[in-house]
């Protein structure tokens, strides 16, 4: 095991900062390193919006499910699927997009490629010894964030991610065993094999939770999921998402 | 600047592989990487396909428009958004997931995942001293990559990762300029600025490939996404994603 290794394995996510805003270098080295992640055929369809006036971040923390940490931290970034400078091009070049951007398979190529260059960005932060924390709240009311952020068709606000110094440590949340993730040459679709993983999985999170919680929680995982699965949220989605000119054909 | 975003920032596709498979423990840490990175409310919606078998390779090499990287390598790793065992665990607990996993919102949730997953596996790759290249071609022709290896329902095979001890070395491709990816408290919308950037972003790109190809190429970057995106091309995605359950609502 290398120390880059060692780094990424001792991620968790921090959601309690110091008061302390990121240096310019710091946010630099963290879009350049966002940058520098793959990218769907050289296409680069994605924004990144860094927000430090202090009235949009409370507004973003409302917006995001109250979180405080969306308002209180070093610096907050906004990762977007962009198709907008492709319009731009499309306008330049004289060529019709059309078809092409409005497709469910640039839709997935933007939403991959703001992800790849997200976790380039989180990793970079990291190896600063900053703590992070992906906020997928973000993703709540995307009207209202689109509106605040001022951004145009062909960019949909995917996730935010809060960056400062931390004041905490959390414990690592355990991950599904590595044989239930991971397959070998085809997909393992052994269902009482897939269930027998699962019932471990809930033995090991009971007693992650009952050891930091002194017994209050005892949850399973598949417990949380099934909560978490049963009550559909955002579903206004594909429509807001079509409306942006995305995923609609 | 320290040693991880150095690493981050030497990143290039390698496409070029000794004939040497990777060992089991390299595998583990790329797959352990992948699972420590940030997932979506906990969901971890996503699972790796590692292949090792060479026909296998040989016909995903095939499907995935006859790239030879694609069978020759250390390991070739497929990553999928994944929704299945979620399905097994609403049986467990009797629980009702449909209008949920049919969204576009949990769409996106599995494709979030499975590309920060896959990031780490990248940076964990590289920091053995291993290259990668993402291999987006799988998307060519996702029904055929589906049976041959067996994912089920409410699973996509989003992309693949070759990986290996890199026998090249090629030029790192120029990003888009800082300030046309990052924007601070709200979008830059001012269309002019956007094209002034995009000119002179071609300049780089133009001089970029004169240099490498002593001239054979010149092309610009505005000019490669006209044409790319002109062509509409993987059309069949939304519906095949809807076959396999996901963004339906």
């Amino acid at each position: 095991m290398n120390e880059v290794i060692e780094l990424l394995l001792q991620h968790r996510s921090i959601r309690k900062y110091e008061d302390r805003p990121l240096s310019d270098e710091q946010i630099r080295f963290i879009v350049e390193s966002a940058q520098a992640a793959s990218t769907s055929s050289y296409m680069q369809a994605y924004s990144i919006i860094g927000v430090r006036n202090k009235e949009k971040k409370q507004r973003l923390a409302e917006l995001s499910g109250h979180q405080p940490y969306v308002e209180a931290n070093g610096h907050f970034f906004i990762f977007c699927a962009d198709f907008y400078r492709h319009t731009v091009i499309a306008e330049m070049e004289e060529a019709n997009m059309t078809d092409s951007l409005e497709s469910t398979e640039k839709f997935m190529v933007a939403v991959i490629d703001a992800a790849l260059a997200a976790q380039n960005a989180a990793v970079a932060a990291e190896s600063m010894g900053l703590g992070i924390c992906y906020i997928g709240g973000l993703r709540n009311n995307l009207e209202e964030v689109a509106k605040l952020l001022n951004t145009p068709k062909y960019v949909i606000p995917l996730f935010g991610m809060t960056v400062g110094y931390p004041v905490h440590e959390p414990g690592k949340k355990p991950r599904l065993p590595l044989a239930h993730i991971y397959h070998e040459d085809a997909y393992n679709q052994d269902e009482e094999t897939y269930k027998k993983q699962l019932q471990q999985y809930n033995q090991t999170i009971k007693h992650y939770y009952t050891e930091r919680t002194g017994g209050a929680r005892t949850d399973t995982w598949t417990g949380q999921m099934a909560q978490a699965l049963s009550q559909p949220t955002r579903m206004y989605m594909k429509k807001f998402v079509e409306q942006q000119g995305m995923n609609k054909r």
